[in-house]
């Protein structure tokens, strides 16, 4: 590597003291056309986008027509991308790809984009020679700087010869040309064993371009898992915190501009994959400012509320689902200890577990049904939790929009679940009228567990982020199963203290009309210390209780090795079981569905069980499923 | 390999001289409870099943119950799988894993099944030693044999030590053992490297079940690809029945069986599955004659059809989409000349072109739309193709339900288009009046060059096998490629002497709500021996085309190195390009988009280009998206 770069002239690149990032977005990260997709940037509020060609080559606006789009919308085009297989070629085919770069060239200036993205060569008639290659690769800069154009080059994780950030930049490094530039993909350099951390050896100024994506773990060619499983920051498994402090602290002041292909984003409403994807930049951004670059600032985010726990679950429920769901509280040992001032809403109370029904609540859902319209979560400072929630694009929604009349925090997540953020000191719950009545029979029901919410196809990751980002929740596995109606995903989700647990699932193809309803509940899971105490007193209380397959208990002997006596025990409650690899154990239990697509489950962790007992979640689904073709 | 084994004394297995292999499925091709499986399985006609052990544990019916379910049904449970991790450990948990076996014997003897799948370990805890998995399996047979049970030892292509089946049937011959036998699944064999003709060699009675899987190629993790993307017979890459005529060739008498692990299969209409699953065996079946195997008698199938060409494309239309769609065909170039005798049918044709405009069919659709409702193809033997039909399990449609009255054989494709078989005679014609109407202007449509038709997302694999089965089409090539709603995949098909092509094509996930309804269109494209002819000749007939954008000729210059003048003229008539790598070229261009869904292709092919111009699809796509903008 060597120091004896020029400045790069062309163009110049202001770097004020103190300024901020730019933000931008691949045009391949949004369904639609290119319309669909620059209103979507900007209602987000990106600064810029890359353009992705095909994007320009099927719109109907020419270049020009797009530089004007765009110029209304706010957005700058930071890059226009890509240009493929140029490098390391015979003589004829490199005056082919300079007249073939030379087009590109004119649909640059047409556009008003100053940088072209070369990806490294993926084609047979490329030789494998980076003397050749960096000083074709000059002639190209050399073209470029004459037509105030950039050309930043990239190592393709498959490309033919060159595939790793450093290969790269050793070509770019000898072409010596300020006019050619570096580009960085962290899915690239991530996906690749070759360490990132010599990025921040690069001279200043030769990063030309910065790509962002995340992505899951996964054990697949490269190419595929380029093309079909990236993520935004945050939604996989990558650092792209620390890689961005790498190459910021190579001088690298362009934008943060995301570049992700997922198959799922693909077909997606671009208005809301484009928030999703501003949230996670907003979000690695509030990661980044112990980056040492006194001439950038850097937004922060307000700290994540501390949570310390659940306040309540609130069922929006109706004439017919409400009284149903009085019945399964009061079997399950709830009592009926509060009612609104003003509202249809009740309070429902067991040991730290508390349930609202609400039947003021307008939200869409057939009749007869119930389903989870909210929670609320208990922290210091419910308003902080807000602002940092609205600093993250979430939906904040109306105060006072609360079961309780009581100020509550509230912002939407992105299945339309109100998230209320509560003061510990059950201020909400001033606007219930004490009922008097007697607590009845308690089942040892001690805190709500954690909730399990089945989320929309299309907002899976969107959710697993919102979670993160704006409640500071941390990632705990991700589980995959066959279930009777398809895959399952579940991932949960957890506070530092383990206070605050979320399931969400979701199919991992998007169903079609053969699953039946039952395919997708809700459920909220109650804490006891005493399972096989709390089963008894639910028999006692005449709780309905989900019938578990004999067949499940005679596996659970041979897969476990249990004694009979205990399995005889779980067998008689239908207590599930499971065990991790640490030793720690899940026993629970579930109730049948009501209201449509709610169900309760009661469970026991012991010695550290950390999950939610997915590898029983297929028996459940089964159990449901035959609950369901009784009862019709 | 020895000669030395015995003959294999426990069950005894009768092979009545020519007697039928049987047919069976796993209980994991299907989606839905036990309940639903089994019931599709009987309906489809099977034999048999493979119960695999999570579908028996979540059931609510005992091993006893689930025998006399399947007694019911005319199943018999052929195998029980699979048995995880036994064989080469350490001798605490041989005896552990021992009183495992003996639990699953239990299951096996009220099952009434007599073959249990034991699969090669992908513990830590095994070694790598031969000598000790043959003596451990040698034992565990042992115990089986006590119970009547035989033991079937697969080589997992992901297995820790053992994942080939030589290896696998090295430990077998080695442990010696009548009731041991080894079990071959297609997809572990054909997904490895190791050559399987040496399969034919392994003594008659030692191959104790044979699983049946396709695949298409896929660069990706063994284990991924063969738990989410196996197919049924016929769907993917496999050669199977060369595979399957090798294990015939060993004295393999059992079930055929299907074993498919795959994502759609698992949420679809498992009634619907299973019937693709038997069409998919007695496909196969019909490939294994040259089987030297005197002691089996193999069913056949009346030969496909020698199809000839298209007869016409019907449209179900109504009040307000007939209309529409004579003036679209006025426009092309079309004269309506024939009236039905009875139904408000007319007949539009030119050259070799026809097409039928049905008012009468009774097809859900919204008003105001348009859709292919049938196409017709000629062959010297209706009848054949239809008895073909009916043997491979296609629903055989009553006669007459033609638009004409004449009689005309026809069968339900998978996605409800009838596909109707006549004779070249053109009887079909009788039914119709002259109109006597004159040529009014003809374009120089020469014929019907293929049918685009989008496939509901459940059934693309099974419409693939449709075809390939019942109108013997072979297939061409399948293409990804990503369009402004999402990723689509597209495959096409043609009979050996290119008379009918047929593309099929499919979301790659299934769509969600975002997509518009123009994503999935159908068409029908017709052919030209002079494009630019048929364009100025549709310019003068006031036809309707779609605007193609400017930016795609600017890229088609760059792309194709086309001479500027060229350019011109395909641009001035909306006329895209595509060239294949053998210099084959494909000049076309669309309508808009009628009767919501409907547009037609007019197209040259030159030098022998085979495709579909699939490159140009995500062009279309966002044009047509453009023109209902435009619209509305």
């Amino acid at each position: 590597m060597t120091n004896s770069h020029r400045p790069v002239p062309t163009p110049p690149r202001p770097t004020d003291p103190g300024r901020e990032l730019r933000r931008s977005v691949a045009t391949v990260c949004l369904s639609g056309t290119l319309g669909d997709k620059l209103a979507a940037a900007a209602a987000a509020g990106f600064d810029g986008i890359e353009l992705f060609e095909n994007d320009l080559v099927v719109s109907a606006w020419s270049p020009a027509e797009v530089r004007a789009r765009c110029a209304d919308l706010g957005l700058t085009v930071e890059l226009y991308q890509p240009f493929r297989d140029f490098e390391a070629v015979p003589a004829d085919l490199l005056r082919a790809n300079l007249t073939r770069a030379e087009h590109k060239f004119d649909v640059l200036a047409d556009l008003g984009a100053d940088t072209l993205l070369v990806c490294s060569s993926v084609a047979p008639a490329a030789v494998d020679d980076d003397a050749l290659a960096a000083e074709q690769l000059r002639l190209l800069a050399d073209r470029a700087a004459a037509r105030g154009i950039r050309i930043a080059y990239e190592a393709l994780a498959w490309g033919r010869h060159v595939s790793t950030w450093d290969h790269a930049w050793r070509i770019v490094d000898r072409a010596d040309h300020p006019a050619l530039g570096i580009c960085l993909d962290s899915f690239h350099v991530l996906s690749r064993e070759v360490d990132p951390a010599g990025i921040a050896g690069i001279p200043p100024g030769k990063i030309f371009f910065l790509q962002l994506a995340d992505a899951p773990h996964l054990r697949m060619d490269v190419l595929q898992w380029s093309r079909h499983h990236r993520l935004f920051p945050g939604q996989g498994a990558f650092d792209l915190a620390g890689f961005v402090r790498l190459v910021l602290s190579a001088g690298y002041a362009g934008p943060l501009s995301l570049e992700v292909f997922n198959d799922v984003f693909r077909q997606s409403d671009p208005a809301r994959t484009a928030v999703d994807a501003m949230r996670s930049l907003v979000h690695l951004e509030d990661g980044l400012h112990q980056a040492e670059r006194p001439d950038l600032r850097f937004r922060r985010l307000p700290a994540a509320p501390g949570l310390t726990g659940y306040a309540f679950t609130e069922f929006a429920v109706d004439g017919r689902s409400g009284p149903v769901l009085q019945d399964v509280l009061r079997g399950l040992g709830f009592t009926h200890t509060g009612q609104h001032r003003s509202k249809p809403v009740q309070l429902w109370e067991q040991g730290d577990c508390r349930v609202v029904l609400n039947s003021a609540v307008t939200r869409p859902q057939a009749s007869g049904t119930a389903a989870i319209s909210a929670f609320a979560l208990t922290t210091a400072d419910p308003h902080r939790g807000v602002d940092r929630a609205g600093a993250l694009h979430a939906p904040v929604l109306p105060r006072r929009r609360g079961p309780a009349e009581a100020e509550l925090a509230a912002v939407a997540a992105p299945d339309g679940t109100s998230v209320f953020l509560a003061e510990p000191d059950d201020g909400w719950r001033a606007d219930f009228l004490p009922t008097g009545n007697e607590v009845a029979g308690e089942a040892g029901l001690v805190g709500t567990d954690h909730l399990g919410l089945t989320q929309p196809f299309d907002h899976f990751d969107e959710a697993g982020l919102f979670y993160r980002s704006v409640l500071g929740l941390r990632r705990l596995g991700t589980e995959e199963y066959a279930a009777p109606f398809g895959l399952m995903r579940s991932r949960g989700f957890t506070d530092p203290d383990r206070t605050v647990r979320l399931a969400l699932t979701v199919a991992v193809l998007r169903r079609g009309d053969w699953a039946p309803s039952v395919a997708d509940p809700q459920h909220v899971a109650f804490g006891t210390d005493d399972i096989f105490g709390t089963a008894a007193a639910l028999d006692r209380l005449g709780a309905d209780t989900l019938k578990i397959s004999d067949n499940y208990y005679a596996d659970l002997v041979a897969r476990f090795g249990l004694d009979e006596e205990t399995v005889a025990r779980l067998r008689r409650y239908g207590i599930l079981y499971d065990r991790d690899p640490g030793g720690g154990e899940l026993l629970h239990l579930y109730t049948p569905v009501y209201g449509g697509r709610i169900f309760f489950e009661v469970l026991q962790r012991r010695a550290g069980y950390d999950g939610f007992g997915d590898a029983n979640a297929p028996v459940r689904m089964a159990a449901h499923r035959h609950q369901r073709l009784a009862e019709t």
